[in-house]
């Protein structure tokens, strides 16, 4: 098969250059544009970048001159990770000429035809694409925090029904990215307000763990309850959860069910091997040591035990970096490559390739 | 008034230090012993410190030679910053010899006739040292996070009755000390588990806010699930707290509830102005900058607000090193001399001074 | 006396907190102006700090409003803590009106009428505002890594003459402030380059330590030579340092121009009891333990021995906030005061008080 | 060619991990046997690390049992990342029983006739085990910080002569390993003395750039001085250099030297691509961006310049567990294997395999 071209618009941030790396080597999509804002343009991609989180960067990529977001080539398919200030007009603009976009942003996620999507967890979810009216389709991941979130409620749900979850989150630097709090502010500190954070972690997983029905996402009945924390870590969300469940059960009776939604996860090229990878050992896991387990693609949780006020607790961790932004919206643009194929052979987007 | 002459046990320690520094000027005590492990025994106090958290000592306590902590001498009143280790044998021999014992370990604290107290929050616990067989009577301090717990749940079980308590610790390093975790195991990242600590936050709290019947302590009934994570911050322990209560509420009233406890606050010598300090600005509070909101020693709290899974959710911070351990403990050798003058005046301690 | 009535110009900041922390029981200063840029003017004082240092601020001054910095009332005196970008026209605007200035800004501190002022250190240089041609006369305290250099080098440099000095900074994130670098960027990292920093490094000491003739510094004859790092730690300046003298030194007879130098030190209101504080143990001074010292403005130094390149090497922190910034401004207004006492009373300053 | 079986000894500590991940996948190496204090013998590999850096160990090595360090089994080779303590006795045994030994400890680093060996640097050192009495050969690798002072001093001697260099180190934490300083004694600190750090730093490279004659090391006749700090990063040894040399030199000449060296590398399975890696942006490199750069096996060198006291200045980084041990050590193993193969086919070490 040939690479389909890709584009990444907001390509010099840390999770633009994630993204990058992830798509080095990818068997299905190649890198054909990198799209920054105005100060970025026309300057090497290496130049560009004020904060580099990656230097095996290969020459072409390295040298590849930076577009503004607006350039005029045709491309089938462009990876958002754009601040959500200009992600709506230029995410628009692209959906308008054809272009599928796979989004970081949060613009779209809580609109009504595009999935908030995670494959294996909500693929049933991916025809609302069809709903869209646009010629080019968009399919959004999550919050960051969420993408872990959702991944592991998803099992519980499906055996014991979900009906109350309480999260404290412990989120980490990598999250706000280079224009996040101050060194000063935050080294040997904990901000206890993240803005806007909140609500998506009380919201999305309602979208992403509902059901498809007449075309319409009827979000889950569950009341969810968060607080978001920033914490001196440099990549990796971790989180303590307590959940109320509607049929009884144990310690076991979880893990199986995890073991359960290992199984028939699906299996694209950047499917983790196991989506959630549980820890016998209370001391696990750790953001520093576990945030790259199945190459940042698998949850990580552990001491999972009964909460003497709800009905079980567990921690979490996640790579927010990968499986939370970048590695997930991979994940989403290789679903949508492998259920619609179509999409990328109609004469509008394959024009150029 | 005559001051006190006290001994520190375990002197050395991080908490130790911190109490020599409270007392240094203190009105009521002090300081004549300074005892450590035999590591220590017949150094200056100065060069038996290794990891010193403080260096305006005063010449005096600077050379105090440190003694072992079965020293001969007579002494009314010691604080034990002991580790739990050795604290048992210890503490029980000062009892003995009549030395009244203010510890902050862990070892008798469940104990039935030890009050394991919070002046303002449970004094009249303190009684129960009339059924201690012993000659010295001894008071405990809560575990460091229940401290700034323990405080923030007065007010609104007072009020609004509770029935239900989340809580996630985002626990400070110094609560693990110069012992504690290596810095290349705990910078960058967050350690999920500190041994015992969950039971204790679920655990000590209940005595401190159940009631004195019959010269027993009727435990709260009352749900707490804790779960405890360490974080690369240096001092003071920040949570995120869930409740559910028996009476309806509002954040107003609740605010209400926390002025009144503000108001009928004992006043001590390190009682602080607040025993509680709410803040406004969602940003707040933060360990870097509040923990030494009055003088470390009063609890901070923020972003009070309804919960949807149980009713309210707010955060807090408390000074783990002050409020949390030695100057709690302060507060209670305080509130033992407040009430009990007469037990430092029998001929058997007051034989030195 | 009367305190004299004084503003401070960007106030918000790191330096501008630093400052109303030094002068809120200060027995010469009273704040009565606090002004900031345009985004504070009008808010209460607290209200405009978007991140606070200290928060035991008396209630004057969180509500005092925040002014312009180009308010119209007369004031006797200014510290300026603005940004090196708006301090020529605010600073010089002042002077015009008859104010003096005691800066830290670096605009005007190479300028040749311009004391670069260490009290004990070239307090000989202060009369060089006579030679100032304006209205108010302004003082300026060095960069602040320099600030703990030439206090190091000058008891060296008077009694065995100073000819090379190479220095290594490892310099805390305060210097920098609020809008210094992301914590993603800085945290578990160390950066080497500090835009401009190793030229004032290399130039403010010649400056101090040189000798004034008709009215003119002449710059020590000395070479400088700097390494300017940024590490991971939130206040104290830390840096190594070797020496090449110009007569013979031993380790001892250095330690005794140390001693030398502290007992002669000028006896201000903010005077260190100690310029210099020597540390035996080879593991001292640290950031952390030791940034407080005589109230942060003494200066640490340690691990003085012989370098097998140069002649002897040492270890040095200060405090980069207090002595290197706030203290040191505070310090210099306090000498110009005590030498100029007249510059205070004339009608045109003092109009008001 | 069939693999070589090798023995890890300190296999637990974090260079025993670190050489174990790069043993994982290698061409000539096996992984037999891992060995280790008693405290872990019998049990499983994953289960005896209590501070793990890596996560995905296959499955034979996670489950392989625990050795003592006095095992019986023959065994071509050793890899030592044993702890000083106790390195002497167990290398010495090993020796004696023909194994030959690849040593991190520092113990025989400054024996007369142990290369002390960085291929590419000193090659031509290695033909000194041939004096070695003992059945098996051993080869010492550097101090981790020395690992990369020598391979950047290496071509600048070469091209220009050393007569004097001053270094300040600013080591990470993981030289220190999960042994080292506790989190809060390190955390937004710095630690101004390792013990021994500064004499290996001054004393191997004389060793390393020495002259063999007459099968004994004539050292670098060349002045170094050392002043090594412990600061908060997790990996990488960064540090500021000065040089003073025989011969004139300019910027480019030096990176001419640079590029020259890089061209005739040796190319051993774990060579880095280039040895030295120079950066034209002042702000690189960073420990936390290029710690990884060629895999590890890189110096990062920056902001060379004219020194004013010395000649020339720079900054350099290395990532101190694979270049500076783990990776330094590997690649000794494949020198010795490449020029003397035969040692690999005696009837003493070949027993087994």
């Amino acid at each position: 098969m040939q690479k389909i071209p890709v584009a990444i618009l907001g390509a010099t941030g840390v999770v633009g250059q994630k993204l990058i790396e992830l798509l080095i080597s990818h068997p299905w999509f190649e890198i054909k544009k990198l799209a920054a804002s105005e100060r970025s343009v026309g300057k090497s991609f290496i130049e560009a970048i004020e904060n580099p989180i990656n230097f095996d960067l290969p020459q072409n990529l390295a040298n590849m001159k930076v577009s503004s977001c607006d350039f005029e080539d045709k491309i089938p398919l462009a990876f958002s990770a754009l601040d959500s200030k200009v992600a709506t007009e230029i995410e628009s603009n692209f959906l308008g000429k054809g272009t599928h976009v796979i989004s970081n942003a949060k613009n779209f996620r809580m609109q009504s035809d595009v999935p908030l999507l995670i494959p294996g967890v909500n693929s049933e979810h991916l025809p609302l694409i069809e709903s869209q009216k646009s010629l080019g389709k968009i399919i959004n991941n999550p919050n960051c925090a969420v993408a872990g979130l959702a991944l592991a409620l998803k099992p519980i749900h499906k055996m014991f029904g979900l009906k109350k979850v309480i999260v404290t989150t412990m989120q980490a630097l990598s999250g706000a990215g280079n224009k996040g709090p101050s060194a000063y502010a935050a080294l040997n500190n904990i901000l206890p307000h993240i803005h806007g954070e909140e609500e998506k972690v009380e919201q999305e997983p309602k979208k992403i763990l509902g059901q498809l029905l007449n075309n319409q996402i009827l979000p889950l009945n569950c009341k969810i309850s968060a607080q978001c924390n920033r914490v001196p870590v440099l990549n990796g969300h971790f989180m303590s959860v307590s959940v109320e469940l509607e049929k009884p059960a144990t310690q076991s009776s979880i893990l199986f069910a995890f073991d359960a939604f290992n199984k028939k996860a699906s299996k694209l090229p950047s499917s983790p091997q196991n989506a959630l990878t549980y820890f016998e050992n209370l001391n696990m896991p750790q953001p520093k040591i576990h945030q790259n387990i199945d190459k940042g693609m698998s949850v990580s949780i552990g001491k999972l035990r009964r909460c003497s006020c709800l009905d079980f607790k567990f921690n979490l961790l996640l790579n927010n970096l990968v499986l939370g932004a970048a590695g997930g919206a991979l994940l989403n643009a290789e679903a949508l490559l492998n259920r619609y194929p179509e999409l990328f052979m109609s004469p509008e987007v394959a024009i150029n390739y």
